[in-house]
């Protein structure tokens, strides 16, 4: 109710700076004046303060912005709760309170159910494959379109690469072992968790450790190494399970007030569209560097057990995966058309896929000495 | 000879010309004025005219910044030949005759060994982990170390993915079969094919088909489905082997010259950095999209042989690639420092890979029916 309260007056006022923006840009200065206009903008996102790459790409995203714009865009960060509470973020940019925010297209399946496609699906795409969907299949279009009638402009603004399948209290042999198990696990895969018979509890970041470790969950999965280390899971649980067959490579997007960025000059709209690629680039980069040392450390100093999940109970989820993510494009004709074209494009890269990074992993895999 | 004449006048000229670009920038304007001036670079590449993706991509990098900067930098793209060689480009853009290029680094092994390890090494690290080595493991400023005494600022521009192995007009069981083979393969996987017993022939690109197709060659790789299947080498031989070991993650560069470069005011500086960045990751879904359709094409219309070399052979391989880049690193002490970071870096991003990306490409590559 409060935050409705805020959100419904902090609307109200934006509405009212959005005229007053939209009026300078179209003012009567000179038209050529108009390019050193400046923008004093907020982004509101879902992230804790000093979340690494998430948070931090964020703000690393408003500063590249500032750079390239020399100043003439200025947005200041916020995080969750900071402004407003982490999934108050959709809504305080749809409404013009502030003109943008960074979170994740999956969050916002309770609007618009097409949204939990654009950010990672189990089984589905990985980050190189979901970056070709958005830039260079159509992906990004669809998005834009889901995110219209919103009048929010989506960009894919980072991506976390594959996630770890997640902390676990005992070892997961079968298919029954998910029975009655209880995992903290957010979104499709915990949609999916619970079609295997297992108990979703939603826990916010701050209460998951002290949950895993008194036994009141039996697991929970979190993002991939350099996280899961500093949240010190593996005093907690003994078994750290991959893939992530749930979160395949979950990108992490800025939106934009529609309004707000279609007032902009082109220059500067391109400067926001370039600095997200740029700053999902970084992301995957970061991610990358990180995990691999973090997963390192956790091996070396911590002695975590990595393993892998079982054949059979891949094969399952997997089926269950499919029964999901068809519940869920039957929802609205937008998800089923976004859901038709995802699978589509992942058939296109599949076996590319293979034939390529697949075949070279497995090639420079085996002095790892780890079963795949 | 008349390469050299060319390139020794075009180098007088573009030095008069610098100087007065850099006279321009600390002229007597008043400063909050400099930054309208406006600057009209040239961009020489080692890509042929409208070569998908490759030359494609650096117009599509100079047509993003003039975008970005408002027109400030306008960059007129010549493709090889047009100005300087392919393989002018360079001393072109060292010596300050143009203000730019588009290539890839192994070019130029030849003015200074280190460089080969910047755009892709037999056995080394893919896509998503020479981009990590770049911007989150100190791998570009190894690079901006190896470039500086050319007077040259060199960014990430583009990424191939893992390439095919090749064009193969007989079957590859074992290393004998590479005794006398000729393959048209450059740089260091040529060097390894010749440490194998094979030929290395060096052909220019509008050459290699009619080779293949006369067994003037046994062999030639290009690199991958999309830019395979213009060429038409599905015609002439009938094995296409995979995976590219020797090319597992191509990058391709843009290159500043420093004076240039240095002389912009941060702003600009900034732009071209972001749309480097933001080239690089639209070639990398260029090629993912443009590779899945291709090679659907080539397997259902013209049924190509898809064969995975065999792992004895792949063994074999590396250990020859692992001398070679060992002799090449003991070139210079540059060569060494990059190749010992390289080689540090993917030890800590390998484990990582191998749990991650490599662990659930398995996962989804079954269905495919391909034997990895």
């Amino acid at each position: 109710m409060e935050r409705r309260e805020f959100l419904k007056k902090a609307g109200k006022v934006a509405a009212v700076a959005a005229g007053v923006g939209a009026g300078c840009a179209k003012a009567k200065e000179a038209p050529k004046q108009a390019v050193t206009k400046t923008y004093e903008w907020k982004m509101v996102t879902t992230w804790p303060p000093n979340m690494p790459v998430l948070q931090t790409g964020a703000e690393r995203f408003a500063k590249r912005v500032e750079e390239v714009t020399s100043g003439r865009i200025k947005i200041k960060v916020f995080a969750a709760g900071e402004l407003v509470p982490a999934m108050g973020m959709f809504d305080a940019v749809s409404e013009g309170s502030v003109e943008c925010g960074s979170g994740a297209a999956y969050y916002w399946g309770g609007k618009t159910p097409a949204a939990q496609w654009f950010t990672t699906v189990p089984f589905g795409l990985n980050a190189q494959g979901i970056n070709a969907w958005f830039y260079s299949g159509g992906g990004l279009e669809l998005w834009e379109e889901t995110y219209a009638p919103f009048n929010l402009v989506p960009r894919p603004q980072g991506n976390t690469g594959v996630q770890m399948g997640g902390w676990f209290r005992k070892e997961m042999n079968s298919m029954e072992d998910f029975k009655g198990l209880k995992m903290r696990i957010p979104g499709l895969g915990g949609k999916v968790i619970a079609k295997a018979g297992g108990t979703v509890v939603l826990l916010p970041g701050g209460e998951i450790f002290t949950s895993l470790e008194r036994g009141v969950i039996d697991a929970t999965e979190w993002v991939g190494p350099m996280h899961d280390l500093r949240m010190g899971f593996y005093k907690a649980a003994k078994y750290y399970y991959y893939p992530g067959w749930h979160e395949p490579g979950t990108c992490l997007e800025v939106v934009f007030n529609k309004t707000a960025y279609d007032a902009l000059p082109r220059d500067l709209q391109v400067a926001l569209d370039a600095v997200a690629a740029e700053t999902n680039m970084w992301s995957l980069s970061e991610f990358e560097a990180g995990n691999g040392a973090a997963l390192q450390e956790l091996i070396t100093q911590h002695n975590v057990n990595l393993v892998r999940f079982p054949e059979s109970l891949l094969d399952s989820l997997r089926k269950m995966a499919k029964e999901t993510m068809e519940e869920e494009a039957s929802k609205d004709p937008v998800a089923r058309k976004v859901h038709d074209a995802f699978k589509k494009f992942q058939e296109q890269v599949g076996i590319w896929g293979s034939v390529s990074e697949n075949a070279y992993y497995n090639v420079i895999a085996d002095k790892f000495n780890l079963k795949m």
